[in-house]
């Protein structure tokens, strides 16, 4: 299981986004009685936001502590993703696997992913044992028993994790220089996996510092979607995460910012295990929290419109009509605490030159600044948007992320629910706008993966 | 005077190796009672160093204090540098300008400077006054104001210094983006004058912490060189210093350190005000302190050979036989508490083109790497270092420096003492070896300074 906590981790940072998009207008089109989000505070400062879907006998219960990656100390990087690890271990009331021994037994699911401003821990199971559920999320909230025959051997698991999917991978290792370069003076330059020098030296003092400064009520917020009414997640949260007390109160998330770029900078990796080359261009954009004016929807439709799928101009001009790529596209991570990127990225075709993939890239976002999207364009992604969204009804899971998400980087449930009218207000001059002000060639961070011979262009 | 500050510091941290390197063999040369170092601690843990010079009847004193840029909180850049200057405010005993004012009644000079480990402040006078600037300069080690009445004012001095020694130029803006790309993990990225955007927010809570944090005679080198006898240095001490108490102990000085770099970076400023382009490729290597097995005086040497001056390789073969560049050159920034930079850099003559100036360069590199260096060169380049002694003879207060910043790095008197001796034992081999481990142009960081128009090449 815990193999897999970094992996969901890193896929939800990047469709965050896209799970918002997708979600909320299905609030807007089901029945009023489905979908009716509450959100209430325990007495000791837990957040709690029940979302109804009485479709099957199904519930998944979340926890996510507002602790990332970019919460940790400097120098201890990865103690976020390692004591994700460690809540897996023994409590003062239960033995290790006992907790999952017992979501196995009743044929339920669960798993834990860390990202860089949020933990969260996650069950699917049955509404009749959600009580069961709650009882040990909030036992390991406070109980665990930290010693240095339970972390040395999980250290070892979380080194090797990075030896397999960081150390071992190119394009991962590539990726985490290129945040490093795009991100200098915010913490989300650093791996949410940490550095390999600094996992090593993690221990009992770093993980028992971590779980006081960050694991209690009053940091963490409670989502239950599925088949439950809002008064018996009220009445069972109160039975369980209720006992827990308060822990200090933690200083507001205010992290170093990024100071103005005047540069154009760009990241080489040559590895002989890389066959096709491929390139990525990146910029610090405001996030959803850290935006005005509506910049930060305008960003998610640019997004879209530019490099969001098959039908987006850079796939629909360099991969369809040119074969020029193999592959082209763009995203943008809205969901984040502080300052967030923008990519666009591509690899040739055959026996295309990466440089010309690059300039087609640049040409694409060069229209756009100049002669901005038509409505047509932006009326069409946003019904793909809205198409979309026949998926996300059927993932209960994927409703309690969104909230989940949303209530860790420093949005409300009324920042959810409102998102549809802010995106259906944007217009292309915002788009075009957005294009202008934050895309500059001239100051981007670009990573190359290249074949560790030259490649002639 | 403060507006003096910043630039005597950045001119300390490239030159320190230097001056280290000229200096010491004067200790060998001069008379046994001339240079005779003389090193105690006071009982309140402020350490004392002594360099009685007799020539002339002048005093240097210093007061190093452990702590510079790199020893900010997160979010805090500049702070360091910021509370340099506030500490030419009033105290409780002596309102502001009193101090200056008397050092001027006495004919004599003061200033200050801030660099990446260490702030250091200084006075230059005749020995009967010596009394007088201890005691002044122990009273500000505890006595300062504080209020927001000094610090506001001060804080606009500090934002303007910013102004006019960044802003304003395309080649300070450029270098402070290359370190930060360079030093991805370390403090070292961070520029020692601050980020604007941080420099702003700079407040009164901020210049008390940092003052309680880190202004303590247990955390601080007092350096008097001159004409002094050490028993006398020690009195005097004893009676000003010796009085204040001692703050709590630090804890050590350990700083994120490096990952493995696996890429290539480059950062490119274009601007109009630059008229000549030029370009840097620098490498994180170990320091003095950091260093093992002589690495640290082979990579002094290789600096030296490869680009210390008009008899250097780069020098030579790139501007005095090709007529290839303008200039030409190598650094290396030995004396920094953790992992440093070693730094080749050259411009263009005339119409050619920078990419050659950069393969030739590189070519000389490789050279080294594949050939080494010869041992007459070497033995020249050991040469070269004796014969600038003569430089620092006459100067007292460079030999203040190289203890002072010495013994601010983790190095002890002992160190300086011993280091002629390890430079005089580095073999033509290792100083290849370190040309081979450390400066692989493949895992290099490149800065580019270049006319805002395309240059064709």
């Amino acid at each position: 299981m815990n193999l897999e906590v970094l992996r969901a981790g890193r896929l939800l940072s990047a469709s965050v986004a896209l799970c918002l998009t997708f979600s909320v207008p299905v609030l807007a089109e089901a029945p009023a009685s489905e979908w009716k989000v509450t959100d209430f505070k325990l007495d000791n400062g837990m957040e709690v936001v029940v979302i109804p879907d009485h479709r099957a006998p199904i519930v998944t219960h979340m926890v996510w502590y507002k602790a990332g990656s970019a919460d940790e100390p400097p120098g201890k990087s990865g103690i976020a993703h390692f004591f994700e690890h460690l809540m897996f271990k023994g409590t003062k009331t239960h033995k290790a696997g006992e907790f999952d021994a017992k979501v196995s037994e009743i044929g339920g699911e669960q798993n834990a992913f860390t990202s860089y401003d949020y933990t969260a821990y996650f069950q699917t199971v049955a509404p009749d044992v959600l009580q069961t559920m709650m009882t040990y999320e909030a036992d390991r909230m406070r109980n665990l028993i930290l010693t240095d025959d339970v972390i040395g051997p999980e250290r070892d698991v979380v080194l090797e994790e990075r030896r397999m999917r960081i150390e071992g991978s190119p394009d991962a290792l590539l990726d985490e220089e290129v945040n490093a370069t795009l991100y200098q003076n915010q913490p989300y330059r650093i791996p949410v996996i940490g550095w390999m020098h600094e996992m090593e030296k993690l221990n009992r003092v770093d993980a028992t510092a971590f779980y006081d400064a960050f694991y209690a009520p009053n940091n963490a917020v409670l989502v239950v979607a599925g088949d439950v009414e809002p008064e018996q997640v009220k009445k069972l949260a109160e039975e369980t995460y209720g006992k827990v007390p308060r822990g200090p109160d933690l200083p507001p998330r205010i992290r170093p910012s990024e100071p103005e770029q005047n540069t154009k900078r760009t990241v080489v990796m040559s590895d002989p295990r890389v066959s096709v080359p491929s390139f990525s261009k990146s910029w610090v954009v405001p996030s959803y929290r850290t935006a005005k004016d509506g910049e930060a929807e305008a960003l998610d439709l640019l997004s879209e419109i530019l490099g969001g799928g098959m039908r987006s101009r850079l796939y629909q001009e360099l991969v369809v009509k040119n074969g020029l790529a193999s592959s082209a596209g763009a995203y943008f991570q809205g969901s984040m605490l502080d300052d967030t990127s923008f990519t666009v990225y591509g690899a040739p075709l055959g026996e295309n030159k990466i440089d010309e993939v690059e300039e087609a890239v640049d040409a694409q976002l060069a229209r756009i600044v100049k002669d901005g999207v038509t409505d047509d364009e932006l009326q069409r992604a946003k019904d793909r948007f809205v198409r979309s969204m026949i998926f996300a009804r059927d993932n209960q899971s994927g409703m309690a992320r969104i909230y989940g998400s949303a209530l860790s980087t420093g949005s409300t449930v009324e920042d959810v629910e409102k998102w549809p009218d802010r995106i259906q207000a944007v217009t292309a001059d915002q788009v075009k706008a957005v294009a202008a002000r934050y895309l500059n060639p001239a100051r981007s961070v670009a990573g190359y993966l290249m074949p560790a011979q030259p490649v002639e262009n």
